[in-house]
């Protein structure tokens, strides 16, 4: 996806595309019925809007970054069931600011990280793999996944839902990590067809977990359909 | 979509389909057990049924016309998750009605009033846009959205969520109107990816805050893809 | 579908795939943080996992063959929204064993009736329907469809859901048969675009009923697109 110009789409409120049918988005001063309905802080003018039809962790993984860079909090974070016919998640991350400009680069961080946080992901016609690491988890992580702040996190996500399961016990049994919880279809994820876990602990620890799983996850995807290709470049 | 003779399907419930992969049936008398599950009236010994697989507000505004029109009641709306892959809903309406004939009637005006309501459906690759107008709410606008019957209705929808968000503060800074309500994938959707909200007024302010919706949408989601078109024909 | 050698994969816990994008999996001891958020009994020390993109209901009626003719139970059943961008769900069944080879033993029984309970699952590019017939219910349906153990039991399923409505009143009808449940997409379905009943009684009634709902279903399907087709080969 290449990032259409701002003066070409002649919208004050447009910010940039980028990977996963992703838009970066920000309003000045929002509407006062509208911010009322939102029941966000009053002080939070301003809002920065990150919203993506593929992807949730990747999304959430960027807003984490985002958070870190800028003077801005995260206000909500949704996940529609979507991917686009796929089986997992799309993301609306709503970043609130007392300044534009602070919403607005907050965006701007997001769509540009969101390139690194989809080299993980891992697809094919039959589902999908997804591996997220931080060294020290923020409040995207923390608002979404309960991550400590400050402590490296690790992401696991599998579609169909049961190679999800084996990559999670494979992870899990591969380094001392500490389980903070396990999400199923129905159980935290909103009805998609994956099964997600989430844990912390050294950050060596947390890559060992992940990779393990990556590899065991790579083969059962792969034996579905064609062998699974990173969307972009891995980074973990 | 040409709607298929019903001689050439051969089934008696069969009335006809629309927009929107939408099939229109009636059901002279329901069976006794699945009139119970149902739940509804006893009086409505004849139901109408209007189910598509993408599109809602199309349906529910046709289901509205078709209300007016008929003596019939809307007994229930339900709202899948659905459109094909898309972000959106479908939609599963059913009509009450005393007598056969009424039911097959507002099957009957719901089917053809659909290509009209489709007519400010927009969409590519990368979501959708919706725009709804009646100059007058009925029965199926109230029971779905908490429409005043009897007053002008707007209704803004848009997917991925944030351009949906960003055409809502738009609206509602463009005219005079009163939010109804504001929905969001997790709260009142299906896990839809769209931002909705719902509106009053006088019948000229409803109409311009959706046009000022409709302009800054149709240039976010083209700048995320194609040129978003029309299904058939604006109307407002 | 054709089943990929476990030795080409190279991963213990594979055990092979099949109709509807479905894998099958064992795990010969869950991790113990991971067997805790199961909440599962103890004793299961080895699960084996039946999870699929495409169907429901084919893979609970396999997995109830699979419950009779091994020494495992189901220790739990979820149901996302998928069918890789259709109106339906996927599925995500999990067993319980002692003992690995049994969890195993189950997976590959299910597996293979795949084929078989696909049969009458019949689609096009509009929708889909789905008849499921056993002359003996087991624990898997029971744990679904709240199926009495022991007795014939039958599911209808129509997607759009306005289908599968009409496919229920005609079943009703034709045969003596005690409705179980009515299923519709925001009643006991994961937003799936369909109307479901399930339903018991002598085992020519079920049948009976079936099969009158299959006629009105295929010709409700066939006028809004192709030929609705089996999947595999019919069975009721």
């Amino acid at each position: 996806n290449v990032s259409v110009q701002k003066s070409v789409v002649g919208v004050t409120e447009y910010v940039g595309i980028s990977e996963g049918d992703t838009i970066g988005l920000v309003v000045a001063n929002v509407e006062p019925m509208l911010h009322e309905k939102l029941g966000i802080d009053k002080k939070f003018r301003s809002v920065g809007i990150f919203s993506g039809r593929t992807g949730a962790g990747p999304q959430i993984m960027a807003a984490d970054e985002a958070v870190k860079a800028t003077n801005t909090e995260i206000v909500s974070i949704e996940l529609p069931r979507d991917t686009k016919g796929g089986a997992g998640h799309g993301s609306l991350i709503i970043f609130g600011a007392e300044d534009v400009s602070d919403a607005r680069r907050a965006i701007e961080v997001a769509l540009k990280d969101l390139r690194r946080t989809f080299g993980d992901v891992y697809a094919n016609d039959a589902g999908h793999l997804e591996f997220q690491y931080t060294a020290r988890a923020s409040y995207a992580c923390n608002k979404a996944f309960n991550a400590p702040v400050g402590r490296a996190f690790g992401l696991i996500v599998g579609a169909p839902a049961g190679i999800g399961f084996v990559m999670s016990d494979a992870a899990l049994k591969a380094a001392e990590v500490d389980l903070i919880d396990y999400l199923s279809p129905t159980k935290g994820l909103s009805l998609t067809n994956e099964v997600v876990i989430t844990f912390t602990g050294d950050s060596g620890a947390v890559r060992q977990a992940l990779i393990a799983a990556r590899t065991i996850g790579k083969k059962l995807l792969g034996a579905m359909g064609a062998e699974p290709k990173s969307a972009t470049t891995p980074y973990i």
